[in-house]
Parts: C-alpha cells; sequence; structure tokens
C-alpha cells in the first residue's frame, strides 16, 4: 500500500518521477472561498527552485506551476486542486552511467529490491524533484493559515560546525531571505556560505539544521493520542529527503533537565491570555496547541551525490566505481527552507480543519 | 476528526481513560492463521506496567488483558482482535485537588480548551495508562514479525546527564532486563538508578533517552514518499506521551559531517547479501529498509508531575498553588522501554504487510 | 486489509464473533460535549435484540451495552467510545454438526478459503450478531444528529410478496412499532405476520425490502465525487448482512421516464425556504443533500438458515446432508429496522461532521 | 472532508472541472511490473467520449490520455501514475445563460449552499466530464485485473421501457460493440435506439439500466464486516453520475423468493472447483467472492437537461425559466458502460490487493 499520500482532511497526493513528463499534486480537501494569489505560490517554488544561487545545484528548472483546477476566477471552489510542474531541463544522459549502479546512500539499491524496477534517471520518485509539488501544496496551505493569522518561519541555523548562536527569539525573520544561505545573521550566514562553497570546490558536500517557528496557532489544534500535532511534524519533517532527526521545544536537551526546571508555569497576560512564563513545551501540551509559539528542529545529512570516486557495487552485485555528475547541491539546506515551510503548512491546515469536530 | 487510530494496514484503535471503567484497543488487519502466545502479551504488559520496582511509581494496576474476539483456539481468525483491560486500582480522590486547576507542562489546560470537557481525574485520556493498549496491540505485532525473523531490542541509554557510553553494537541486549531501569550495562545502570531515587526523594523528576535497535529487517520496508520508513518511527514515537525528540542513523551529530565521511558503502558479504561497511543510514535509504540494523533515539523530558508546590492557573485564569499527589514516576524511562518496542512493532507490522502489494 | 471500520470523521471500528467473549465498537470522533441518554442505545439494542417476538428468533441474549470509555457523567468527551456487548446465551453446540459443512448461502465457504481458518460457532464474525455494535453506535449517531434536528425512520415495506401499497408520504410513523413486524398499516403488518408463521411452520424463511425516511437534513451534507451521499448510504445499507439491493428516490422505477417527467421543479415555500414540488430526487442531487425528505429502500433475501434438510459439501469437498439447529429468523426484516436506521445515522452523522470543512 | 478518492490499496484521486483547464487522476498503489498497454486507455476513453455517434451528446471531446508519471518504458514504477485529459471543446459561453439559474434536477442548487461558491460552466466538478478520469484509472486497474484473469463485460439491459429478455448468461459479450447503444442483441437495440432517436427529436431525455458481469474471480475477495465486495460495488455505483439503484445477484426480486428456493446449493465441479448449482448470491457470499460469476445491475435516470421549457428559481430565489442549449446526451446509458466497467476495475484491483493480507 503506497504512501504518496498526507493530511487527512487537508490531504494532497503528490506524483511525479524527477525526469518524467512531469510532476504535480491533487489537494483534496481545500475549503471552498479561499482567495488564491498564484504569485506566492510561484515566489515559494522559485525559492525551492535549483540554480537560485551560486551554492545550490545550477540545473535550470522553471518550475512554472500550472493550477489544472478547483479554482475559479482565482477563488477555491472546494474541489480538488490539481498543479502540474513540467520537467523541463531534464538531462537524463548525466545518469546513463548509474543506470545499473547502486549509489551510495541513496535510494537506488532499495528502489530496486522493492519495486522490481528502477527509474535510475535523477533518482526517478526518490528525488527530492518531488518536493516541489509539496512546495506548491504547502504554499495554499500557507494561504489558507493565514486567515487565521498562523505564519511559519524556517531558516537555516547549522551548516556542518557552524552554529546560529541565538534561539528563535532573538531572531529577526525578515533577515531570512537576506542572504543565500537562508540564515538570518549576516555573519554566521557568511560562514556557513564559505563553508559550502569550500565543500563545492572539494566535490563534497555537508548536513546541517533547520529551525522553524510558527506563530498565531489558536490553542488547540492536534489529536490525541496518535495524532499529536507534535507527532504529524514529525512525520512530515522526517518524509523530507535527507533527514535524520527532529526534536521541538526542549528536544534532546531538555532530558537533562529536572521537572522543577522544565515545567512551563501558566499566567494571565494583560489581554487576559493564558500563557506560560517559559516554553519548554514548543508550544504544544499534550499534544494540542497550548498557543504559544511552536518551534522545532529539523537534521540534515549530508548530500549523498559527492564529485569523488566512491566504490560501491552494480545490479549484479559487482565491484563498481561510482562518481557523481551533472549539477547537484554542496548542501541542501538552503533550499530545503521553504519544503519544511511547505511541509509544516500542510499538518497546520490538516489540523485546523480537523479540530472543527472536536465540540459540539 | 480524531486521532485514536494507527496504522493503515495492521491498524489499532485504541479508547480509554486513567479512570474510567477501562482501556482497551481493537487490531483491525492482522493477518489469519498466526499462533499467539497470550503470556507473551501478559509478560510485556508487566513490564509496562507501575509499581514494578522502586524507581516507578507505586500504583497497583493489575493491567490484565482480555483478549474479546479475534482469536479462536489461540489463532488469529483475521477477524479484530478486541482487547481489554479494566482499570483497577483507580484512586480518583487523588485528583480532586487539582479538578479546577491546570497543572504546568500537563494537557488541562488543552484539553479544556478544545474539548470544552475534561475528565480531570488521572489526566483522563492524556494519562499515559493509556500506553497499556498499544504495549498489548505492539505484543500482537511483535508476535507477527517475529515469523518473519524482525526482532526488536529497546534500551535506556541516557538519564539526566547519565549516559552510557556504548553504540549498540557493543550492547549485550539480554543485560536489558537484568536491572530496573533497563540499561543493559550494570554500572551506567547503578548510576542511574541513584539518579533517579534522589529525584524521588527530591519530589522531582528527570528525563532521558531510550535507544531501539530493530534486527532481521527485509530489505524493501518503507514507502515512499511521505510513509519512509522513518517518518512513521518518528510519528509513533513522537506520538509518546513526553517525548521531545527522534533521531535515526547518525542523527543530528551526522549533520556535521561531509558526503565523503556520511556516505555508506555498499559491498557483498560471505552469503552474496548486499550490505553496508558502515551504517550511519541507519538501516533505511530512501524512507526503504536496506537489510541493515535500524536503530533511533526518542528524547523523554522529565515528567510534568513534581511533588514541589508550583504556581498555576485554575479554569478561571485565577491564581493557584498545585503540587503532585499519588503515586507518580520520578522517570520515565525504565517503563516506556516496552512502549517504544510495542510502537516499533506496530509500524514494522503494518509496513510489512503493507510492502505486500509493491509489486506485481 | 480489513474491513471492519467504517466512517471516516463519525468513525467507527467493531469486532467480536457470535461466540467469543463479546463483540463491540469503539466510536472514534464523537464531538465532545453530546449529553448522551445511555438507556436510549439499551432501547435501540432491544428493538435488534433476538427473542422479542414471536415471529424472531427464540434466542436469548441480554444484549446489554457496556460503554467503557469517552463518556463522563453522561457527556462525550471527544475521546473514543468504547462500547462491549458480552455474549451471554451462546448454545455453540448448536453448531457442532456443521463444524466441518459449509452451509449454502451462508459465507461458511468464502471465509475458509480468505482465511484459512473458520470460527464455526454460528457464523463466527460473519454472523449478524456482529450488527448489534453497529445498532449501540448507530444509536449514539442518532443522538448527535437530534441535535440537528435530524431524524430518522425505518420500516418493512415489503415482505415476501406482501406489499405494503402506501408512499412514504402516507405512512404514520408513530405506527411502526405498534406491531411486531414494524410495518406502519396495520393491515398488511397482519398478512405480513401471517407469512412470516407459515414460513416458520414449514421450516423455510422469506425475504423483504425495508423502507428508510430521513428528515430535517440539512441542505450541503454528501461530499462530491465519490463520497455522494447515496453512494455512502449505499454502501451503508450492502454491508448489512442479507442485503441484495438498493434504491433511493425514484430508484429503479424512475429509469422509465422522461426527464421532462423525472426532473423536480425548484419553488420557494411560504417560509422562502427553496424546495422543489416533487421529490423523485430523493432528497439528494449531485451527490449532496438538498433539504428535502431522503428516501431509500433495501431489498433483503430470505435467511439462508432454513429447518429443511439440503444438500452441500464439507470442507474436503465430499457430499453431506445440512439442516438448521437451533433457534433462528424466519424473516429477517422486523429485526434489521433499528440495524437499517442505524447505520443511515452512522453515515449522516459521519457527513454531518465532514461538512464542516466545505467553506472557509 | 472531501470526497474526490476513492479506494484503498489501489487508491485513486481524481480533480478537475467540466469547463477548466484540465481533469485528471492520480493512481496511487498500483503494483510495480505491470506492462502497460496505452492503447488500451485510449480505446476505453473513446467508447465514453461525447460525440461517438448519433445518438450521444454532439460535443467533440478529444479526450486524449496523457500519462505524466509512474510509468518508465510502458511498465509500472509502484509510483503514483499521474494522467490528465486537457479540456478542449469547452462552449463555456453555452452555459451564460445558466449562470445565475438553478437547474431543475442539477447539483447547481446544492453545491451553491455547500460551498458557497459555483462553477456554472458545464456543470463544474458535478459535471459527468470528471468520469473521464475513472475511465483511465479504471482501464488501469482493467489491465492489473487481466493478470489475473479477470475479466469485466458491461452492456445496456433497459432504456425506458425497452427490457433485454435474456438474463446474463444468455449474452454473447461480444455484441456489446457491435451497436451504438451497447445491447447485446441486435433486435432490442434497434429498438433501443429509436427510443433514445425519439427522445432527441422531442428534446427529452430517458433512463435505463445496465448490467454488469465480471467473470474469473478468485474465492476470497471482499472484507468484512463494512468493505464487503459488493457493499463497494454498490457505493462504487452509486457515485456515478445519475444512478438511482443497485442490485446484485437475485436483487430486489429475490426477497419474494422462499430460503429454501433461493440458497444456492454447492457441487464439486469436474474440475474438483467448489461451485453452486445455481448463483442467486450473484458471487458473493458474506461479501466475498465465492468464485462464481458476479453480476449487478445500476439503474441510471433520465439525463436532467433537457431541450424544454422548465420553470425553477435563480440564486436569489426569483422565478426564471430554464431551457438546455448546446449538446447534450437524450441518454446516458450508452456511454456509462465503460464507466460501470471501470468502476468495477478499480473495486475489484483494491480488493485483489487488499486481500494480500487476509493470511500470514
Amino acid at each position: 500500500m503506497s504512501g504518496s499520500s498526507f493530511g487527512k482532511v487537508f490531504k494532497i497526493s503528490t506524483f511525479g518521477e524527477s525526469h518524467g513528463k512531469a510532476i504535480g499534486v491533487v489537494i483534496d480537501g481545500c475549503p471552498a472561498g479561499l482567495k488564491l494569489d498564484i504569485e506566492k505560490i510561484q515566489k515559494d517554488l522559485d525559492r525551492r527552485r535549483p540554480g537560485q544561487s551560486k551554492i545550490t545545484t545550477q540545473r535550470k528548472e522553471g518550475d512554472i506551476c500550472h493550477i489544472l483546477s478547483g479554482v475559479f476566477e482565482d477563488v477555491t471552489e472546494g474541489t480538488p486542486i490539481g498543479m502540474v510542474i513540467y520537467n523541463e531541463d531534464q538531462k537524463s544522459k548525466d545518469y546513463d552511467h548509474i543506470k545499473d549502479k547502486y549509489r551510495p546512500s541513496h535510494a537506488d539499491f532499495t528502489f530496486d529490491v522493492k519495486f522490481g524496477v528502477r527509474d535510475y534517471r535523477g533518482g526517478g520518485r526518490s528525488s527530492a524533484r518531488e518536493t516541489a509539488a509539496r512546495v506548491a501544496a504547502g504554499s495554499v496551505a500557507k494561504q489558507l493559515l493565514a486567515t487565521a493569522g498562523i505564519d511559519i518561519h524556517a531558516y537555516v541555523s547549522q551548516v556542518g560546525n557552524i552554529f546560529l548562536e541565538k534561539n528563535y527569539q532573538e531572531v529577526d525573520f525578515d533577515l531570512i531571505e537576506s542572504n543565500i544561505v537562508r540564515c538570518p545573521d549576516e555573519e554566521t550566514a557568511e560562514k556557513m556560505i564559505q563553508l559550502i562553497t569550500q565543500m563545492r570546490k572539494e566535490g563534497d558536500t555537508i548536513g546541517g539544521v533547520l529551525t522553524c517557528v510558527i506563530k498565531g496557532v489558536p490553542v488547540g489544534l492536534g489529536e490525541p493520542v496518535f495524532d499529536k500535532l507534535h507527532a504529524d511534524l514529525a512525520k512530515a519533517m522526517m518524509s523530507i529527503n535527507a533527514t535524520k532527526g527532529f526534536e521541538y521545544g526542549s528536544g534532546f536537551e531538555g532530558t537533562q533537565l529536572k521537572g522543577s526546571e522544565h515545567n512551563d508555569i501558566f499566567y494571565k497576560d494583560e489581554d487576559g491570555q493564558i500563557k506560560t512564563k517559559t516554553n519548554r513545551s514548543g508550544g504544544i501540551q499534550g499534544g494540542i496547541s497550548n498557543g504559544m509559539d511552536i518551534y522545532f528542529k529539523v537534521a540534515f545529512k549530508p548530500v549523498a551525490t559527492i564529485m569523488k570516486v566512491q566504490e560501491s557495487l552494480d545490479v549484479n552485485g559487482d565491484e563498481v566505481e561510482v562518481s557523481g555528475r551533472g549539477r547537484h547541491d554542496p548542501c541542501v539546506l538552503p533550499r530545503a527552507v521553504p519544503i519544511v515551510e511547505a511541509m509544516t503548512a500542510l499538518v497546520l491546515a490538516d489540523h485546523w480543519l480537523r479540530n472543527r469536530s472536536s465540540k459540539l
């Protein structure tokens, strides 16, 4: 039973291989009456697009989003929104040399065993190209959430051993797009760019961490006991290519605290709203949003495709050498920012609608 | 739309509040023909049960599992398996004092806003008591997986600032149950027990980390692109009470590595099986198991219920004082071991069955 | 992949075999805040219960419904409602003689091939006893719908060749429970009772048709394009044991009409509500309720268990004779009334909640 | 929560409005390794296409199916199959006159109330044009089922008061496509064509009944208790535009029989296969296929769009006159044949895959 659908009420199904005719997505469950700004969708796609800066892959993909259905006179109709992005700059020949080889730490071997067939061109379905469809759908979700005052900000907080030494409250989100690595601190960003540039020169790659913050979430989103809000966020994040870890609120570090140090104390703010003095809960208690900022981190491994020669096996199990060709990212983090935002928006939109049936 | 179901083919629905008549679970999707060892289910429940040692809560809950359906002459019938555990040692009076109060870092406030009603007795549905139902279902899943040679081992690898300084390959799983903290290293276990004992004396609590290892997984489990095996494991783990983080394979640490350092090189072993020399992938590539050991870590925060006095608010937003009464765990880690195993088994059983429709 | 769950937002999972320990149901998705009248649930169960009159089976089943969770101080909590009915008057010995035989037009053969194991006692999971769980859940759904003014009435409109010669508008629903066959017309009911009594004497059985009417449905329930309201009603009805057909509105007869004869003309009533002058649409247009009465018919075949001797095969394919023993219904229609109502309520409750996310 | 997805393992999501850019479908769950004959898909689409004969609408729609993903070198990859059909011959102006009017017995009124917006052009999402996407997906399902020897035949068995006086065993399926009404009996077909032609001249329309037969179904498909095979077939059929009723096996007529007349007696055929002497069960017992032919009937109402003037209301509730313009079908039956086949194939393919997890 396949796994290309995500969400329960705001539900998406993506399709498409890296070097097939097109990738796309169907959103089934966007409420009617949402005024859509199509340019915003394209803008998000442009942020994910290859070739946008010197530290990303130089592949040229226009990534033009065609909306085929579900929108009439710029307003959602309550019917499925079909969106397609045609694959253009496919240099499938770049992949002829790995047709019969298993690239290290890629999905070549596992896809081959699981399905018995493999679309070797650009990784086929396992390619991160599929995430463009998520970004398009996520952009619709963002616009839906904006009507409820919910706002999502992701940024790069670590590349290799370069750490952004600010917590999320100290960050100015307006700076995220001010540099090509999408780290909202000029100095740190510069170091990250240098590291990535060096990796590219070495034909190597590097991993890192994204931080994501959600503001304006009303109290009550998240469904006990399995579909806790952070559980669905974790799944959403870990479904993105190259992710290795997820933590929210106090995360792994919080495990060393005592309960008396960790608990968030309630108080009433000047507007009579119930808040917590600290926010180690990360805006979620018992799996349900408590009205505070939600924040979490996502770990990304270094990109598997490197330009160096590596030993490997071919489909017959014979020893071969593999080395990357074509145009690849030395670090996936900058382009992952809109993807993390999109998946976050999809989870929130789904839970925002799901919560409509909580009470009589 | 509620969230008390988990899984797609091997699917469970749990029910029950901490102090209601019973908790339970329905497994819909266990194949027919599985010979069930009922005692093993009870044994797993006993490992989760309160009152099992001096470092867990002293509440006495028999946690006897009654199988109501789906099993005929000890063999599964392919029909839903209904299981019920009656609530016995409910001291609901222990909760009268917090009936109108919001306990810090509990789900009291969020449940109240979400549902408009709250079962204050023992946390109601938000209580970790619900996980007993998961353990019962997970035990069935374990027995199903055993027919395929799949084996799950979880253990405590960190309590507060006490770390088990061995990676999973150095660990002897047979030692897990040799001590009450379920850390498979005598010396470290002793330190952990001391720390937990100290926490209890202080009326405080402490967090920690579990490691889980799955052996014998065939190549091919996991469904691109959303239901990647590690994505479903992440969701499963993060759906457990008190979890704050998940990482698999090289995890957060791996983000600092270069691609050339991180990639796992394929080779053929003496039996002609394709393996990788290292296993930073954590047994999963492209979201699909690659036949190597799967391993991951789960972070648990310190238990929110402490015996110290804390400021808080009541349901009217007035300031009150709250302090724990009754019998609570100073550290949730030892009892979380069978829960993590159960959720792991549920994910694996589901994907093992889902994979049956991958190929013609 | 199993099929013991029904509904998407108001979702039920039933479990239990005819002669196992218990049958039951978990409702996952009933909104919080519904004041439940537990006696009404029991009353519906009593209407389905065997032994209630001389024309039904004389088996004595108390069918006491135990609510295990989800309800606190008689109000739904928004958490799963677990309900159990213990099996009492099981005379499993009545089935020893068919242990290895395939009863004609029963599910013995198909279950055996499908699952490889068979619970021969009373039909196991294929027994209509399972519908008691549906009735319990449906009764909760009815109470939910009542808060929206939605009302369901089912009655027997045909037994064998005895037809109720009134359409649903001419029927007084208050008379449904005035006789044991549940036909709201004294004279016709009497004839039906005579026919059923004669069938019992002959050791034979007879089929018939139920009519169901839903009043007070607001405009807008039903989800294009697959989950049309009548499509989900059709599935719900056809999932009941022994059903052979479903039609709504003008049904099969309407196929002989011209469009100009069949179309329902809109008008505005005295309250300014948009109505149709006729109602061949059966209250549903384009799969969505239009505010008019919804009505449909369900065909039930004669009960397969007869007291006469029939030829058959055993599990080895050898020829055997089979004849019914124990206590069986000569006609399933009277007891099917609350079952049809329950499944109708489950569909409506689900769609009533689903419709909450149609619009911004 | 929307309803544009169908199936659980072989799962489709359709999208598209009648006069939008395109309609399409994503199949998520087709196993890898199926060799696809793309021409067969186009052939099925051509059978559904408008303008194919003098008794169907004269709209010209090319209905060319573009496969965007999931198929590599003509073999399915186990990844989602995205298919798109562009809308070409849209004469949206034909609908300007009904922009603000509710056409009788159409979905105009109900869509407007449900969603608050309405795509009036050609019925938007409520148009039967959407079924082209189902036919494309169903054609893939048919090819999957063919690998298992399962074969589907639908034909027109009634138009208005013209009945095909043969039961399905007497019919030569090869004759179905021999005439434009798709009734496999020359004489009856001729009468039907005359009736439809007369209806067109009168500016009126007429209903009818389709019969569908499935041969070669192995024993064991269908999932107790809700997803009985006939329950899912009923839902599938009733989800097709203009359907009013469904019956299988002995159907409504069978309700007048006694159990002793209705039961199907088992016997062993010359090959040692267990069969039944009669087949009033319609190939399904206890919701599970028993290896005999499956057959059922589907009722279609007369098309709502007629060329005659009808009274109606506009969106303000004011009285208006409505009359059909453009090019419409006087009878939907001939073009419904491939649609019924497609939905049947989707149900069977889904259950064929679902059954893979029934047994250990």
